[in-house]
């Protein structure tokens, strides 16, 4: 068998690339979500799924599933126990299963060192200098997830209660916000008791609109998650000749906002993390001295 | 019938006087839970039974609580139409259902004005100048409840993680907290997946005490629960002679760290939220003239 798999699955969808030894992509396939904190059976079979059809697509035998060797870069990994189940349940040669924020860093960056950062519903910060990786973040909704969608939403609809008891002042921003809650600050209560983080963070990109026009609320919430933001990359102590890849829904927003000796460190990524899972595979398995055992 | 109900409904038990018109208690009782958001039904008969108690205690035949005119104060009244269901299965002769901060400003207060601050697990702001009264606050744990308990806990774990991620120092309160989750992080995010708002305000009275002993980390998250208090004390535009009660759970922990010109105003309170239920009842439906409707 000459071929391996990479495998990008997260809360919606599950894609698989099948590639050569040297990396080149030869058929894709995707299917359902592969959230193995909530759904391991399910993860498995979407894994499972997207992987065939990779087959199908490429016009090879998908039997040969089991004949090959797989990197698969999931959400959720970290949390204890689940990483190990998946991987004792997987039908791939061997299988190295990572979060899936390794696989965007290895897509990202390829071989070279540096950092991503990812922001969109949550965050997380991942660097790299040669074997060693750090990663900040990632904690989630509730207590984490600094500078991310989910947390600006959540920060802006805090601001609009603050202005609505007259707390501090409100602005067209926060106004628009009370309307679009027909006036009603209880309906606000509700939407956050009803939503999960996805719902919070489809509010972040009218507070950059807001902000970009010079809203005060709206630049307070913005400058707020970009100092987080900064945080957490100030946390990973690059140098200055290094790469900084912003990956994520909020990227293209935030990065602008960042101050110059960050922005003169963004690269665009090389590839996305499904090309990193990929390309990892073919690194690990694909190497003639036939690679590690995951 | 010369007797009056007070109630004081609440998530883990509610309270009832029987009193004279006069407002003298003669009788009470207690009963479990009178959440009307979570259990109308369940409210309602925990609300009667308590009632049956005090008329119990006072010697006094218990169906005579038809002929009862009675004023409650309860959780949940703000939010829409849960009031007006219970006012319709309510047994009483009269009845005025009012939210629990109202009872207690009347409880705290008496017939004067001023205000209270209720900071226990949540937090929420009344203001009272002849028949004018303002409210601040109370939007519960996820966007509001400033200053309270719960958020000085969630901001407290949310500080530990960042210490952990190295992005801020850490100090002896978060190497103390990640000790009692077993040094891992993970932990954390767990707990506040499982956790209800009185779980993360159990942590508030460690944060005052290290706080209290100079921890960096512990005095931050109080200054900033503090400032939130203070700013929503602003809102309500207090005259310097105006009574300020703080009540609730944190009431002793947060007076002293007012500024002085709140710290000038504070007194202690009448009487506690079910005294203001009393006399309310008292007041409305025992003036000779015979009372409002409701």
């Amino acid at each position: 068998m000459n071929l391996v798999l990479g495998i990008d699955g997260g809360g919606t969808s599950c894609r698989a690339a099948l590639a050569t030894l040297a990396g080149d992509i030869i058929g894709r396939g995707k299917s359902g979500p592969a959230n193995i904190m909530t759904d391991l059976t399910g993860a498995r079979h979407n894994i499972v799924e997207a992987a065939r059809l990779a087959f199908v697509d490429a016009g090879k035998d998908s039997t040969m599933i089991s004949a090959t060797d797989a990197v698969l870069g999931l959400a959720g990994t970290n949390v204890g126990g689940y990483r190990q189940q998946l991987e004792a349940v997987l039908p791939f040669r061997r299988s190295l299963v990572e979060s899936d924020a390794v696989i965007a860093l290895n897509g990202a960056l390829g071989e070279r060192d540096g950092a991503i950062a990812i922001i969109g519903t949550g965050s997380i910060f991942m660097s790299r200098k040669g074997a060693a990786m750090q990663t900040i973040g990632g904690w989630g909704f509730m207590l984490g997830d600094l500078g991310g969608g989910a947390r600006i939403g959540r920060d802006l609809l805090q601001e609009v209660l603050v202005a609505h008891d007259d707390i501090r002042p409100g602005s067209e921003l926060t106004h628009a916000v009370m309307a679009h809650f027909g006036g009603d600050p209880r309906e606000i209560v509700k939407f956050a008791a009803a939503s999960k983080p996805a719902d919070f963070g489809n509010f972040a990109p009218l507070v950059f609109d807001f902000a970009a026009r010079g809203d005060s609320v709206g630049s307070r919430v913005i400058a707020r998650a970009v100092g987080d933001v900064e945080e957490a990359l100030d946390a990973l102590k690059l140098e200055p000749d290094q790469i900084l890849c912003l990956l994520g829904g909020l990227a293209a927003l935030i990065a602008p906002q960042l101050s110059h000796r960050y922005r003169m460190m963004l690269r665009p990524p090389l590839q996305d993390a499904l090309g990193g899972a990929v390309s990892m595979a073919a690194r690990l398995f694909g190497a003639p001295k036939g690679g590690a055992d995951g």
